[in-house]
């Protein structure tokens, strides 16, 4: 189904809008991603956007051309509008010529399975989209499963984390817990927790890590409670020459994965 | 000097505020760090504010006492006003306590001591304060010299940038270059420069590097330029394991950052 919108007023806008906010997505199950490259990442990983919005007067591409193709083969609804709409629609001042709507997957921890790859990377109350995004993208790089998220983090669906993860939202498999379920799950089958950490640790390079490996990293700023240290089976500890004693999450995860993936395979 | 701001139109609360933006720091050579947790790792680096700001019904706390005792003895201002004013000047909803006006320091190439650290940071065209922050606060733990933004990177000043670098904008140094002063001052003395590359490159673990090294990292969408690449004496590639073939910039410097500390230390 192809069709037009003209006005800032329509429901298909106020609708596509509404999910820059979480309570709309949750009660919808949709979130929106932008840009030809994420879009076709998608469509490469198998995932169609159900509602394709185009920019009328965008240039011509031959990707943009298979993505609604197949979007239309697999009847999905194309939508043309003029920019502005898409700007207002996606929140950015100079947005890409294409959005798509998607269906949130299912993020329970069961639709995991955590023998398909030897890492897997673990945030705790992670607040922050961009890190939440670079993480992923981080996952993907190394090979990981996915990424778990415990606790009260940031959604993953949100525009900015979508936008962050460079279309590793489509490739990284994505589970929300909390910390009782997540622990038990875990004990329940194979599966090593390690956590950074500066008490009763192993330098991060060289120490024991075995797959499938769940590198644990904490909050932005207060770090993991201690009780989530202490039942990690592994605690590692990066150099810190400097004044401070912390990496940005995101980072300290990347340099813990890059380790456990030369470890695993080297 | 002490005193108490009563109004959201008062000169200084405009002058503080106006700082938020590049052309006026550029033109006052002056920037904000806000947080009482930054200021103190100011301080113990040697830097303080010209003027501390600071909210009223704040909580007593030794080390604002410390840090206010100090920028009197300096000689320094101290003014007091309503949290709504702080916010006003901070531009965010929930304002740390405190803030400092402080003078930008000298990024000129020539302020480099390149012996005086076995790492140095390097950025072209960086564009995300974010980024920039987290690529700060990377050096200060591989206790690197500090941080040389090439071309047109986003203001280290920034006060997104500075919130980034968690204190870590007092401990590096900071210097802004284009490209074709940078190669010859490199070139004028020890130096290796590599980057992070798909071609022609070694697997980055077991690289040769060298103290001083140089990490290069390039723009955040379109990396490096390849003749930056090609002017580089290493160039080493990160496994990539997925679908795609990049990570976030400040995540690969990082990476990379701690391989050559083990490698130079180890």
């Amino acid at each position: 189904m192809r069709r037009t919108i003209t006005g800032f007023s329509n429901p298909t806008v106020k609708y596509l809008r509404s999910l820059r906010e979480k309570k709309h997505r949750r009660r919808e199950g949709k979130f929106l991603a932008e840009g030809l490259r994420l879009l076709t990442d998608a469509r490469e990983c198998g995932r169609l956007p159900e509602m394709l919005v185009m920019a009328t007067g965008r240039d011509g591409h031959p990707l943009l051309a298979a993505l609604e193709q197949a979007v239309a083969d697999a009847g999905g609804e194309i939508v043309e509008c003029a920019p502005e709409i898409l700007s207002r629609i996606t929140g950015k001042d100079n947005p890409q010529a294409v959005a798509g709507l998607f269906t949130e997957f299912d993020t329970a921890l069961s639709a995991l399975d955590r023998n398909s790859a030897k890492i897997w990377l673990v945030a705790q109350a992670l607040r922050d989209p961009g890190n939440l995004g670079t993480m992923l993208r981080t996952g993907d790089a190394v090979g990981a499963g996915g990424l778990i998220l415990i606790d009260d983090c940031v959604d993953p669906f949100s525009v900015e984390a979508v936008r962050a993860s460079m279309g590793a939202i489509f490739t990284q498999a994505i589970a929300q817990a909390r910390w009782e379920e997540f622990l038990p799950w875990l004990r329940a089958g194979e599966g090593q927790l390690v956590a950074a950490s500066l008490r009763d640790s192993h330098p991060y390079r060289g120490a024991p890590y075995r797959a499938p490996c769940f590198l644990l990293v904490g909050n932005e700023s207060r770090g993991l409670p201690e009780e989530y240290e202490s039942a990690c089976d592994l605690r590692v500890t990066l150099p810190m020459r400097g004044r401070a004693d912390s990496l940005n999450a995101a980072v300290a995860s990347a340099v813990l994965a890059y380790e456990v993936l030369a470890a695993l395979e080297g």
